[in-house]
Formats: structure tokens, C-alpha cells, sequence
């Protein structure tokens, strides 16, 4: 048995270390098409937003509230996209992703549109700095 | 200007009146394939989640949590997708979908998998109720 949050491997092969939030590690989705922040509860064997008590519950949705007006400070979006599917990787997370009438999935969700685009490692140091810098801004 | 509560056209097209929670009107999607609630909530001009005031949010939370149940209980399903995306109609709507592994879109998405197929009917009075009974088990 463990109580130790582990990040699952595949979240951790998709995305890059962002920070943490009050509740949520957060991670970087390393797509450079969208700008998209993944929240992982900092809590071992969640799959359902529904196995979390109350207080865990308010605790994620401050968190989406957080990394969505990061999000929309940051990159001035048309439109946040906030999800928890879980169908490919079981533990936990909420999707939190900027888009744009630009972009090359919409009006479409992202998920399955095309091959994933790795950051160049610059462009994921600056743009994570610049999400930071928008952190409290609405 | 227009502070009352109207549910976007194209929302009430795709879906079926299923009833009311605190803060939310509760649609049944209108697809047969798949367990679908959509909750909208009853004020006017929303657009994003962040454009709730925080006792707002968490009367969203409370209702996403409840139809989440409901759908879990009555269905016994693989798993919940939650999301809101409103990519397509804008007004403030949160998608909550009972996910199985035999369904025709898992693992993906069920957003534009193929055509919808309206329920019969008797299928949807019957699912709808099937549903109500279910609330507030887990």
C-alpha cells in the first residue's frame, strides 16, 4: 500500500515540472501548439473529482480558478477549456487549456488532434515564467 | 441589457429538460449513446467559470458533484468526464458523461464522434428517471 502521490508515468512523459498550487502539483503540457497547464492532486489513488472529500474538492477548484486566470492573464485567450476526462491515464487531473479561434484544433477539443509538438526548451522556460508572472492577475 | 436566464438555442436543440439543482438547469443530452447530463447555470452572460463569484463556483462544485453521483450510481460506469469547453456555444455549460470501455468512443472524447442519435422517447423518460432515483446515492 502506499499514501505517497507518485505522478503517473505517462503524465510525467507528456509534460514539463510548472509548480504547485495549494492542492496540485502543475505541469506544464509539453504541446507548444496549446498553452495548457495539467492539475495533478497532490494525493495517491484518486480518479473521480467525486472520491475527494469536501474540503479536497474546494481545494482543486481553487486551484483551476488559479491556473485559469494565470492561463487568460498570460495569453489573453478567447476561451479556457477545463476537463477532467481520465480515460487514457487513470489518476486524476484537470485539464486546464487556453484557446484560441486561431488554433489549429478549434472550435474542436484539443485531445487526439494530430502529434503532440514538444516545446524547444526556451520557449517552455519563458512561457512558464511569463504564466507566473500573470499568477494573481485577472 | 438582460439579466434573465435563457438557455442557449443550440444547448436546448442537442437536449432534453431533466430538472433543476441549486444553481444549475439540467439538461439530458440528447444522445443515446452515451449517460450525458449538461449543467447550466441560471444566470445570464456567463461565459467562463472564472466569471462566477466564488460562492457561485462553489454552487457549480456542489451541482457537478451531485449530477456526477447520480450518473455514477445509476450507471455504474468506467468513468466521469467533467468538462466545460464552450468552445462551440458559449454560454456556461459543464458537460458531465458517464464513460464505459465498451462505448464507442473510448478511450477518446465523445465530443464529434459521429452523428448524434436522439433518444426514443420512452428511453429518455425512462433514463431520466432512472437517474432521479439514483440521486444523492454514491
Amino acid at each position: 500500500m502506499s499514501n505517497t502521490f507518485t505522478l503517473d508515468p505517462r503524465l510525467e512523459a507528456e509534460s514539463l515540472p510548472f509548480g504547485r498550487l495549494k492542492f496540485c502539483e502543475v505541469r506544464l503540457f509539453d504541446d507548444a501548439r496549446f498553452p495548457w497547464l495539467v492539475l495533478v492532486p497532490r494525493r495517491a489513488a484518486l480518479v473521480e473529482i467525486i472520491d475527494l472529500d469536501a474540503a479536497e474538492q474546494m481545494a482543486l477548484l481553487d486551484d483551476i480558478i488559479v491556473a485559469s486566470r494565470m492561463l487568460k492573464a498570460a495569453t489573453k485567450c478567447h476561451k479556457l477549456n477545463v476537463a477532467a476526462l481520465g480515460n487514457q491515464v487513470r489518476q486524476l487531473h484537470v485539464h486546464v487549456i487556453a484557446r484560441f479561434e486561431s488554433d489549429g484544433a478549434w472550435p474542436n477539443p484539443v485531445w487526439g488532434r494530430g502529434k503532440r509538438v514538444p516545446y524547444d526548451p526556451q520557449a517552455a522556460a519563458n512561457f512558464t515564467e511569463r504564466l507566473k508572472a500573470a499568477m494573481g492577475l485577472r
